[in-house]
């Protein structure tokens, strides 16, 4: 039996090397729905090569393109919104979640509701939405396979027979490209020097977020509701290698962790196969290629993106959704040159001291924190008052 | 419950290590057994702190003296080789095998037998019984819980499920005190030097072992009959650190590895709690505080031990407990100032090929083996015709 494959945000990296994966191993996988935001040239192609059931169009002009273009004639097309329930309804197995931000909440929460299994890329849905998405999941009997490098590197090595055995988390981060610049230097820093990461190629947003440590704030979140973990029990290091990709410390003094080369293709394929695991075409790690591996704390002072994520991860309720959101707007303002660098940080504070905190009781409560969180946060870019 | 622990070598590092982990935890843990060579004073001490139902002591003279000093009155004290099985009529749920050399073997063969679960530091028992002790332990059900640390780290990550996917294990190896040196400077090696190890405070049969790097040959034998892996799928990997303990290397592209301080405690604490874990007063590993971790392959001329213990396992039959017997000798003339340091690879080598090589069935062929292999291996050294 084939596992049925649903890719939301296919025309991503990860969708990308989702399909990647799939290709290597058509005895094992089919792809049945592919969903993206407006690039339908690329659709095109994926239909072609993978021959969906049904795709999903987020942009109306994407949408009308592709259907002029698509030769496909039982493809189904579907467009917006509301499309996120309807390609789940043919059978799918597994719900690769790899749309960025909080766009990518809704396509979760549809499919954690039809019980389906979620190789999750989008951290957005679980910073936003606290223990709302993790309680839905059990309640439904949805499993969430992290597909996040270091959280993929956790489950990988969590032994949860175990839990109350585990003394820390310990997430890996790069550093990002200013890792090794003075604090002082970082007030000129451009958008193109900001998207440039010295390990993974990825999506400006996230590049940013790297840059800026935000991401690894993001993921701490992410760990935290993930795995159900304290905040004073995830560690944050900084691992300029990558190659260690994230750790689990015990009681009895033994740290395990994975490795690997920096490539998306394991972490996806962990998700596809699991429990099972399958072969990829990823680079094998040579341990004796590498000149060395090195570890230091973070420096909390040149990257304030770290504190404000641990603060709102100790205020719980909507401090998150809001660190996120805000972010959010914060970044694309610093990528369409509209604030400077070290701006975003101080639009994420100054938003998270304007919103109110309130409980998350449903995910209506997550979209409307995250809808005003974003006005106070745009309002603050505008106002030029930070 | 608490669980009965026999301990063979109580009085070596490990069974030292183990009566610290045990005391530690006097609600899970109580000693039963206690066995030694000849060390009885610490014994005597040992018998006050844990008092054990019964002890056995190897060395004829020692008994005596135990016998003489001895105040406790319920102790059951035991003398010589055939007191193994007599030790374990008392209930025990694991022996720590803890002997050194292939004096081990009998013990552990005797445990097995009894279905008791073993926590095996005494790698020699593999080495040099094969498959039988694998097989002998299948068939009673007995479970063989590895504490050398190369070993116990590769459990700790094993994913017995997906067996079919490890691509490999990945034995580290510190390189022991001459990994720098250069292979010229290696003639007038004394006992001094070869048993001065960077990072691991052990007896000095096991510390010569780790100067010509034949620990590692011998733990590359063991991790074939531990984990059924083929000599290919077996890589030594230089780690002058002693951070990584071992991995293992999925077809995924994942290394998953156990990391830690070096302290024997860890391993021996996941044997004992095993599937469960204990806490342990074990330093914490702290990343940051490490200055680098590095790799390299290893310099199989300079060691030419690993070759050795390559081309025995690629033989196998009774080749690997030829290399093991005559390791014993040559390392033991060595220590005695009878042979040089680069003596110590060419009586092997020239052992195993005089040896025969033979089938192994029984336990009886292990010992027929072993003895010959000495008696060969001591004709070599006394003769000086190497």
């Amino acid at each position: 039996m084939k596992k049925k494959i649903t890719i939301f945000g296919s025309t991503g990296s990860i969708g990308v090397s989702t399909l990647d994966i799939i290709k290597d191993h058509p005895d094992k996988y089919e792809v049945v729905g592919l969903s993206i935001n407006n690039n339908y040239e690329k659709l095109l192609e994926q239909v072609r090569s993978y021959n969906p059931k049904v795709v999903s169009i987020q942009d109306e002009r994407s949408y009308i393109k592709f259907k002029e273009l698509n030769k496909s004639n039982d493809l189904k097309i579907l467009n917006g919104n509301d499309s996120y329930g309807e390609i789940l309804d043919n059978d799918t197995d597994i719900v690769v979640a790899a749309i960025t931000g909080s766009a990518g909440l809704l396509p979760v929460v549809a499919a954690i509701e039809r019980g389906i299994t979620i190789a999750l890329a989008n951290k957005e849905s679980l910073v936003c939405s606290g223990s709302l998405i993790t309680s839905l999941a059990k309640k439904k009997g949805s499993l969430i396979l992290p597909v996040d490098s270091e959280h993929n590197a956790i489950y990988q090595v969590l032994d949860l027979k175990n839990k109350s055995k585990i003394s820390k988390l310990i997430l890996t981060a790069s550093g990002g490209p200013f890792l090794n610049k003075d604090i002082n230097q970082l007030n000129n820093i451009t958008p193109e020097q900001a998207i440039k990461h010295p390990n993974w190629s990825m999506g400006k947003k996230i590049s940013v977020d790297s840059a800026t440590m935000m991401n690894k704030g993001l993921e701490l979140i992410e760990a935290h509701y993930l795995f159900d973990m304290p905040e004073d029990k995830i560690e944050i290091i900084v691992h300029p290698e990558s190659i260690i990709h994230s750790c689990v410390e015990y009681t009895d003094g033994s740290i395990l962790s994975q490795m690997g080369n920096p490539d998306m293709r394991t972490p996806i394929s962990f998700a596809l196969a699991y429990p099972s695991r399958i072969s990829t075409s990823v680079d094998r790690l040579r341990l004796s290629s590498i000149e060395k591996l090195t570890f230091f704390e973070p420096d909390f002072e040149k990257f304030p993106c770290l504190e404000l994520a641990y603060s709102s991860l100790k205020t719980k309720k909507s401090a998150p959704t809001t660190l996120n959101a805000s972010n959010e707007i914060a970044v694309d303002a610093f990528l369409n040159q509209k604030i400077s660098y070290l701006s975003i940080p101080k639009i994420v504070e100054k938003t998270l001291n304007k919103a109110s905190i309130s409980n998350i009781n449903s995910i209506k409560d997550v979209i409307e924190i995250d809808q005003e969180s974003r006005k106070l946060a745009k309002e603050l870019v505008d106002s030029g008052g930070f």
